[in-house]
């Protein structure tokens, strides 16, 4: 971050007073610009015993499988996110349910959500990031070809919990690699 | 947001390319700049059948009673957030466990994030934001005077679930007064 936003001057990044952290200050208006980290939202979206799975259009990890996720953007709620990442992602229409896991990536700033889902019908096709969508058996699951490893968390949580047929909210927080 | 912070140029608000919502996108350099919601993070600082509690000392709601909670920073998880701000607020240590509620608020682009804490000693006092901290019984807590409803949430949720003898993650969507 180089200029103001609110007025277009320099910036100079240092503690404000009364802060703990460096900002991107304004000197000539005084706007502080604050950074935070962002949400992801996702889902386990389920037809009876399968899983719906996107497998990725786009940079980074184009090819690999992953569940439907994407940021969160304002005026929505989380699941309400996570919904609309898998109708843009998956052309499919979800029913979202609980949270499923909470995964911190603090190196890149990242905070993932994943819910189960439920599928309203078993329609699916590619969106615009992705280049195909496919229902697994979780004997099918590509395991060795997911995108993210917060995608594998989630996924794992979930055939663990459906065996011990007790679901509950799962946490990890990932370091680089 | 009036100019781009890369390279100071105005910014015009349009949707761009193979995007789905309106974004600030800078004509001169091409950056987009993508707005999105951000994390609150807190916790419910337990010490005994005791949960410490802040009263603000800054606006919104100065005066009112509060868990210690903040805006989540990059480079830290959720739970070192929540552990950073009742250190801040209440200068006090406290160990965080479980997440006990997720209240989104998206007219203001919030999520809020509430972990059940446990206090590694009785210390505690009033940090640069807080008026006064005090620990407070179940029946003692100042529930008229309480600052947020997200805070009101989150703690009806962990005194219900400690009466049931069972805690579970609790979700609740608030939307404008």
């Amino acid at each position: 971050m180089n200029f103001c936003s609110q007025c277009g001057a320099p910036l100079t990044r240092r503690v404000p007073p009364g802060d703990t952290h460096p900002r991107d200050v304004c000197d000539h208006c005084g706007t502080i610009h604050y950074e935070n980290p962002k949400v992801v939202v996702g889902c386990l979206p389920l037809w009876e015993d399968q899983l719906l799975l996107c497998r990725r259009g786009i940079e980074p990890r184009v090819g690999f499988w992953t569940l439907p996720a994407g940021f969160m953007e304002n005026d929505e709620t989380t699941a309400q996110g996570a919904a609309r990442e898998t109708l843009e992602e998956a052309c499919a229409q979800v029913e979202i349910g609980a949270l499923q896991a909470l995964v911190n990536i603090p190196h890149i700033n990242q905070v993932h959500l994943f819910y189960r889902g439920q599928l309203q019908s078993a329609a699916h096709e590619a969106g615009e990031e992705s280049l195909e969508t496919a229902l697994f058996q979780e004997t099918d699951i590509p395991w060795d070809d997911l995108a993210f490893r917060s995608v594998r968390f989630a996924m794992e949580c979930y055939y663990a919990d459906l065996r011990r047929g007790s679901f509950q909210v799962h946490t990890l927080d990932l370091g680089p690699l």
